[in-house]
């Protein structure tokens, strides 16, 4: 078994850097304290006697040599980098979980055939540069250096110059490293664990997304002296889309969700009817047909919302990815290292988007989760317990030895 | 008559400064382009030999004295301020008409009876610092001035800082000074004259207007991995009370408008449901029971909203005033005027609140006002021939004689 304590105070360790204003985290990607995050992390990779490399999208991985000289490593990974207004366990949680991994390892003096390599994959959030999960999809081959060097944040700032400027670009090709496995141990980020009182989350597919950035354009006008049938309201064709998303979602309950996170009225101003309304659409679903289903129907309806209005109206997928099943292999060992351990635990499809996600299309892939209490995350209240952390911890370093091989 | 060229070169020479970026002008009240305009416009006024005073919220009053030493003022005003993405004309054109009619005077040798006073309200548009109409408002004695000075912008930065900073406070108090008759000539904003190719605007009302700020508070959540029956909404909630003012002010046509202008999402992240949404409802009717039941209503549906989705609720009146109807004896020289002068006119009543609303309570007060393209304002791309410009001011100068006495 791994060292709770040790585990949680590297947990509470990190989250002191980037404190956000009600607890939680403010460390968004590539700011300067992303970039002192990564510093701790490398000085405790190099305590742990891993060697640390980084790849140009920096990516970082600390490598733990196996006793088999041709056999490729296990990735343990997830991410540093938080919401603006994030929790403390999100994605930290399974970067600091691997690096106990391998703590423990050197305590109980485990050798394994495989390397084990702890991973920090850049920008999983994609809060200040869409879209998520950037890094590893680079790494896997779903989005080419250029394409995520070129993002820019709602400032205008470059990912590429970003990255830069904190230090953190490295020399390695990104993708260029081969997997033999890799896991990823997350909190829930939903209520189900906490509700049916399991301890252990065994992850076996991870919902599909679609983010649709819209783009409504009406005619700025005084609200004043405008009469009502002469306005081009793109502020109100945006509220009848976000009603409607509402109601595509619920037709295809049980099994997706739809929403809007995002929301900028242009010139957003009191007596000023919006000119230009730019807003994001969040559907997800597990089932690739529902998802399909569910953009198609959201666009033709949108499209008749904005006619009716007179509104003009353009859509971009500015994220997405398929439903993922991850490896029945990969799935098992962890289902048997909870019952070997004697932790409850149930299956999960994963809600949210993981960098496993984008791993699954170059290496067998699984995940592990922990509950977190209400359900609650992206939020800075985001709490789970130390027991929590160390009972998924315990069920990765036992699945991760199993599959790198004593 | 006036001098048509003369007015729309000063119209002209006063939209280089704070040019927007489509054409129109971006020099919201006490920024360093306010601090400019005002400084031409007071070279302007001394020129034409008018004397400058200042009051502590920053009007600016620039006398023409009378031929009775006893006679109180008359004033011909509106304001320099614009949106920020306003025209060239809204509020502008009332100040250079003001300025054009004192020219036209000085050219013609006319001496009349009372002062004339041109008169500048500072932040009439209410977009940096809400209310609108705030320094009339205080003239009037609507607002106190430190109710003003503490009105902060959304980077909160206070009104009364800005207005010391870019050294437009006066000495004098403000609404010290009586006024015999205040005369505003101002665009429409509207699309009546237009449509209905009339010249001149004699305007006998003006719709009354309620701004309430809401306050939503949903739970700040992951938009993947919460379900859609675990959701607190904020978002959602906004999107149906936008759509049910819509409703209200369609229930109470003809003669209402409702709609929302600013929206602000937090942490406005796309894959995180907000967990605050701040907005503002503007709506208006120059009916008072009907502009008092709107805003009951608006008010009862969306408690009604928000309780279903169990989202929490505050409203605040940020802005408010009442209809007003202006004074019969100086609509009835406006109206004469244009008769005389053989220009096309009607009654309107105004959709827009302007600072003759507020000058209404402490003076014999009216507007004249002028067609403008498409109805189209607080847009860049507000437009207005030289001709209507000059129609207007023709009738204002007509009507300001008559009032003033020779
Ligand atoms: N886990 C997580 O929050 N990922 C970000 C991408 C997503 O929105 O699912
Ligand atoms: N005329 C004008 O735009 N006034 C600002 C106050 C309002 O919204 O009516």
């Amino acid at each position: 078994r791994i060292n709770g304590d040790r585990l949680w105070d590297s947990l509470m360790d990190m989250a002191k850097i980037g404190p956000g204003i009600a607890g939680g985290n403010n460390r968004q990607t590539l700011t300067d304290e992303d970039g002192e995050g990564r510093k701790l992390f490398k000085s405790w990779c190099d305590n742990a006697g891993l060697t640390m490399g980084v790849d140009k999208i920096g990516n970082m991985f600390a490598t733990r040599p196996g006793t088999d000289p041709d056999a490729l490593p296990v990735h343990i990974g997830s991410h540093l980098d938080t919401q603006p207004t994030g929790g403390k366990y999100d994605g930290v949680l399974g970067v600091l979980a691997g690096l106990e991994v391998v703590r423990t390892m050197n305590d109980l003096g485990i050798k394994t055939r495989h390397p084990i390599v702890v991973t920090n994959w850049t920008n999983e959030e994609g809060a200040r540069f869409a879209p998520a999960m950037l890094a590893s999809g680079v790494f896997a081959g779903v989005h080419s250096l250029d394409f995520a060097y070129d993002r820019k944040d709602p400032e205008g700032k470059q990912f590429g110059e970003e990255l830069k400027r904190i230090g953190w670009q490295g020399d390695e090709e990104v993708g260029a490293r081969k997997m033999h496995a890799y896991f990823e141990y997350h909190i829930e980020q939903g209520p189900i664990l906490e509700a049916e009182d399991k301890q252990i989350g065994v992850v076996t597919h991870c919902q599909g997304l679609w983010w649709l950035e819209f783009t409504l354009t009406g005619r700025e006008a005084h609200t004043g002296s405008t009469p009502m049938n002469l306005r081009v309201n793109a502020g109100l064709a945006m509220a009848r889309i976000v009603e409607m998303v509402q109601g595509v979602a619920m037709e295809n309950q049980p099994g997706a969700v739809g929403g809007v996170g995002q929301v900028f009225f242009s010139p957003n101003s009191r007596n000023v009817l919006p000119g230009k309304v730019v807003f994001t659409v969040d559907i997800r679903s597990p089932d690739q047909t529902k998802l399909d289903g569910m953009r198609a129907r959201i666009e033709k309806e949108a499209t008749a919302i904005c006619e009716a209005l007179g509104v003009g109206y353009s859509v971009e997928a500015v994220g997405h990815f398929d439903p993922v099943t991850f490896d029945p292999t990969l799935v098992s060992a962890v289902r048997k290292a909870a019952e070997d351990l004697g932790y409850s635990h149930m299956n999960l499809i994963s809600g949210a988007g993981h960098d496993a996600c984008w791993a699954a299309k170059v290496a067998p892939t699984t995940m592990i989760m922990c509950p977190c209490v209400g359900g609650l995350s992206h939020n800075e209240a985001e709490e789970i317990s130390k027991e929590w952390a160390s009972a998924g911890a315990d069920v990765l370093l036992r699945a991760v030895v199993e599959t790198a091989g004593i």
